[in-house]
Order: structure tokens, then C-alpha cells, then sequence
């Protein structure tokens, strides 16, 4: 695992909402419209950063494209995630995402099916249920 | 541009159906269901290769992430795309897309609103149609 990877596409700006806990930056890729009924953004994570619980109604994808982290849905152990690694995100499964405690991620997140709603942002992930499965 | 990044995700397998000219190589990444209503595949164009005509009635959305190559649409001047680049395919426009002459091409193809039909493949691209924007 290298931290000098090429960018492929930008990392964007850093997160300043109240969805993420630590330091995260998002450069988006397509803005969703009713043409193509899709999202696209690159997500950097610095290492301990994560988002807060969260579902999409139409589900989401992950492309992992560098570093390691985890992808935890509610009431499952985490997985651990890293570059090449694909995630599926079922439609209204709540669930969190974010950087390992001592390495970065960075993903593509496609979020398809937008016509059937926006993600929905809840709590943060706290600190115990961040060091559960990274610890 | 180097020839050298570190693949992300896997090159797969050379793509033997008559819908491409040249050497072309596919990974699937996410198989089209009707949970997502989204096919997400990593194509890699060897030097000179590119796709036959062709279009889909979701349209479809392109992640340039190495190389050099080109887009165009029925009627349009051919657009140069590049590591970096997002191609976005209005539904049922007629286009190819594919590497330079003298630089390969990969990038990850995004096809939303499957439910609305598959890709439909038409003619081969000519040696003349891919000179004229290429020489």
C-alpha cells in the first residue's frame, strides 16, 4: 500500500457538514439530474474519518480506489474495504462508511435509482462504534 | 502521461464479440440487476481499438482513469478524452468511443437505467471515420 498513488480525479474540497466525523473531502463527478437518475462523487477520507449513519433509497455503489476502511451496515459486523474492492449498498440499508483508524480511503460513490429519493443523513458513528471492528 | 499506474481494478478479459475493433479488454464490476438498474464495467482499449456504433436508452457515463482516446456522436467532431475525464451519453445517442492511435485507453463505464433496455450495437466504426478525428 502506497500513499503516493496518482490522483486520478481531484479530491475535491474539504467536508465542512455536519455528516462526516473528521476530515473528509468530496470532489463530485456528476450532479444527479433526471437524465441519467445518478450521483457521482470521489470521497477522500483521512485516516479515523468516517460519515455518519446513513441510507439511500436507491442504494449506492463504492469503488475503492486507494487506502483501506470499512463499510459497516447496522446490526452486521464491519468489513474491511480497500483499493480494487467493490460495495454494494442495499436501497434504505443503514449503514456507514470512512477511512481506516491509521490509513486513509479514498472511493467513488455512484448512487443510482435518485428518482426514488436523497440519502438520509442520521447520528454520527461514535468513537466506540468506530474502535469496535478497527481496533 | 505514463504507461506504468498501478491498475485499480483488474483488466479482465479480451473481448472477443464482433461490437469492437482491435484489442479491448473488459471487467465487470457490478452485473446489471434490478435492485441497482446499473452495469458498471472497467474497459482497457489497446492502441487503435475502439467500440463499434452503438447506444443505450439510460445513457451511460464514462470515468476516464488512464490513457488517451476518443468520444464521439453520430454527427458531432470526436472529442480527445483523457485520465481525468467524464463523459456523460445522453440516452439513445449514437456514438463510439475508444482509444488514440498510438495510446490505449481505460476507463470505468457506468450504464444507469437499465430498466430502460440494453445497449443496442450497431456498425463497425470505419478505418475513415476513426482517421479523420485521430491523425
Amino acid at each position: 500500500m502506497t500513499n503516493k498513488t496518482e490522483l486520478v480525479f481531484p479530491k475535491g474540497d474539504k467536508i465542512t457538514n455536519n455528516n462526516f466525523t473528521g476530515t473528509a473531502w468530496l470532489q463530485m463527478l456528476v450532479n444527479n439530474d433526471s437524465t441519467y437518475n445518478t450521483s457521482i462523487g470521489n470521497v477522500t477520507f483521512e485516516p479515523g474519518a468516517r460519515t455518519n449513519w446513513h441510507k439511500h433509497p436507491g442504494g449506492q455503489i463504492l469503488l475503492v480506489t486507494d487506502g483501506m476502511g470499512y463499510y459497516q451496515e447496522k446490526g452486521k459486523p464491519a468489513q474491511l474495504i480497500r483499493k480494487g474492492d467493490i460495495v454494494k449498498i442495499p436501497p434504505d440499508a443503514e449503514h456507514w462508511h470512512g477511512a481506516a483508524p491509521n490509513n486513509g480511503l479514498t472511493h467513488i460513490a455512484i448512487s443510482p435509482n435518485t428518482d426514488k429519493g436523497s440519502v438520509v443523513w442520521l447520528q454520527p458513528v461514535t468513537d466506540e462504534e468506530y474502535n469496535q471492528p478497527t481496533r
